[in-house]
């Protein structure tokens, strides 16, 4: 049987490798169209920080290894243009701009995303880039070296804007945000995306939210961001305003989208088009609280996703839960976390949403070194059921935040989770756990 | 109506203050034989370990804001020595050595545990103590002061043991541990305890398992723990070989006792004599893995008992599921947790378990400053049940293992587990969260 996977980075490799390891006598064939597979996208960031990193630190496993050592038929510089379900199909372009037809028993689609790229003139312009696969994080290195950078205007105020703004004012680098929409985060609760406010203005980050840029300039080898009452120079122009799904080639060979124009799955990850499965940042997902498809490409859910389709292909029914949008960044010093839904998706889904902010220590009572550690958490009225949290701290938040993603998975009510046992000691929390103490804050108002 | 309190512990002034905030007028005594109440006890390592702070910092809330702010009659140098359930009275020794009898509606037994000193010859000596209460943590703080101490000998090798190690060796102390069993961290896997006889060696921290101390010699005005093959010199000696709850003037009243000799209470913490409850560390709980009656004597769940005693005297009936077994602590650069049941537990309790031991990185692949981060993970054969985990690294510990506690209130398969939305950024762990990976390899055993 001949199983073919277009694309070679998380969901692709994972579901090569797990499919090759359960039934060695697969022919398992990936079609990639960069030389690049199975590298660490989201590191990108702390390694752009670092000048004296190469960004092929961020490989994991080379090529040579999956075809050699793991039997995978990895084509590199292979890229897919049309699938054909009738004729169980796939075709393109490879390496020498040669034409290739390959054919399929299952095919898996994880093409993932591209960078959202607002149409703006000048967008093409020579130092405006984006950060999604190791070929970028090789151009904006070369940027900011070549050009000595000084000044970088980030479009966007997503994850990956404030872990580059991190990245580039630890180069000493004068950071700007800019996006159309104003306030910070605007999926989270006010009393927190202040928090981040705060750290953003005091690590020297300019926030120029609510202010659309128009044009980005181009003079000489530099770039001006140009909009009402905004000129913003810059070496380099990052956009980072989100991603959409690579989905095209799914849809004219007849395959359902799901929300944001995701390839539709089901839970067993298969599209809606006989045989063809499809994982990572390309396709959908049910999310755990509403039932309901969503689409949050993250890492996690592709390598997932793309086990889950081998398992599948090689004869192991294996069905995903779904995701509880579960997110983690760090900017500067730091955490911030979320699982679940925000008061607004809460609504938008059908629940009647309540929710408390509480700020705690993120240690015990007298313990040295203790930062503020803010909780905001979401349940249901109507159920009593928990629905989401956030967290904003200087410690204590990301890996807190697994406790609610458990929680919601178990379809838990607030009364339960504050029953739950949860770990305390002088140097990691206070006894009772912020996370307690806002479910019990929070079920008063229930 | 009158709630009466032996004990203003943690327990005791939980429940003290819930039940005056809930219900104004009722009339709270609380009967403290010492003078402290509302103190952070599980900090004093740390603050012993700063000779330049005072123990008093510890401090939360002092007895004048219970008395004036919240109205509770607080009782201290008021050491009760009986109760008589059928006068439904409690009586004692007051400040100047005046006896008392107090009448009650409701009592709260909230008398904590006291340190389980061995029966050794020399074990009365000056320069012996233990640490339990603000009074231990003056005299140790002003013993390492008056004899400019410079060797310690620690008996027992417990978390609070292990805590006090660090302390010493942050002063520049020389540190013994000794225990008669060999072994160090029995309840642990060997993988997992291995990891913290390493951080100890490395720390100077000296061990000796498997040797029994046969007696406590006193040289002037310094020590020496002798026995077979052991001649230890110390300027103090400190028992750290556990605790025992006390419950002996519970028995005496005839109220039941559960294990360890802790008192026996339900689930809405009630003990076997009507009108009387028992909470903290020197009352037992069911586990929510086995539903059997345990003794694990932790803050939290002594405050959640406390509340939950107040709860049920002011009308609210509440309660407590019970506890996990979620423990935390800190051992030099080590963060050591655990939550449910050990193998031995396991099998012990009935379940078929089987167990893995996974060893990943606690940040991504070749994100800076990354260390290990050491995984034991416990299911049942039969059920496929998630029973119990064990973690020790150098970060990520002590939070991630509140998922664990979530996943075994919910009585969550280790399936259902692996399906988890755990959190993953670069800085805080591997795209599989090393708690995913040890539940995969786990789910393949069962």
């Amino acid at each position: 049987m001949k199983f073919v996977i277009i694309g070679g980075d998380a969901a692709g490799m994972s579901a090569a490798s797990r499919a090759k390891r359960t039934d060695p006598g697969l022919e398992v064939i990936v079609l990639e169209q960069t030389q690049d597979v199975s590298y660490s996208a989201c590191g990108m960031p702390y390694n752009i920080a670092d000048p004296g990193r190469s960004i092929d630190e961020l490989v994991v496993r080379k090529a040579e290894v999956f075809r050699q050592k793991q039997g995978i038929d990895l084509r590199t510089g292979h890229r897919v243009e049309a699938i054909d379900p009738s004729r169980r199909t796939v075709s393109g372009t490879g390496t020498d701009r040669r034409p290739f037809v390959v054919a399929y028993d299952r095919l898996l689609i994880a093409t993932g995303a591209r960078p959202a790229m607002p149409d703006l003139p000048g967008i093409d312009n020579e130092g405006v880039v984006a950060l999604k696969n190791l070929e970028d994080g090789r151009r904006i290195k070369a940027l900011l070296r070549g050009r000595n950078a000084e000044r970088v205007v980030i479009l966007g105020m997503g994850y990956i804007a404030l872990e580059m703004a991190e990245a580039l004012r630890s180069r000493g680098i004068a950071v700007s945000l800019v996006k159309p929409r104003p306030g910070l985060l605007p999926w989270m609760a006010p009393e927190l995306s202040a928090v981040v406010g705060e750290t953003l203005a005091a690590n020297g980050v300019v926030r120029h939210d609510g202010q659309r840029p128009e044009r980005i300039e181009a003079r000489g080898d530099r770039l001006r961001v140009v909009g009402e009452g905004l000129d913003l120079p810059a070496d380099m122009v990052l956009v980072a305003t989100g991603v959409v799904p690579n989905s095209e080639m799914a849809a004219a060979a007849g395959l359902a989208l799901g929300p944001g124009g995701a390839i539709a799955v089901d839970r067993r990850v298969r599209t809606s088009v006989p045989d063809i499965y499809a994982a990572g940042d390309c396709a959908d997902a049910f999310h755990v609280v509403t039932g309901r498809r969503v689409y949050i490409p993250l890492a996690l859910r592709a390598n997932r996703a793309g086990w889950a389709a081998a398992d599948n292909v090689c004869g192991r029914p294996t069905e995903l839960e779904g995701v509880a949008g579960t997110a983690v960044f760090k900017v500067f010093h730091l955490e911030v976390a979320r699982s679940g839904l925000t008061m607004d998706e809460a609504a938008a889904a059908g629940f009647d949403p309540v929710s408390v902010v509480v700020t705690t220590s993120s240690r015990a009572h007298a313990h040295p070194g203790a930062g503020k550690i803010h909780v905001h958490l979401v349940g249901d009225r109507a159920s009593g059921m928990l629905l989401g949290a956030q967290m904003v701290g200087t410690e204590g938040a990301a890996h807190r935040i697994n406790a609610v993603a458990v929680a919601l998975h178990a379809k838990m009510t607030v009364k339960a989770f504050v029953q739950a046992d949860l770990s305390y000691a002088p140097p990691f929390g206070p006894v009772w756990d912020p996370l307690l103490t806002a479910a019990n804050q929070l079920l008063k108002k229930l």
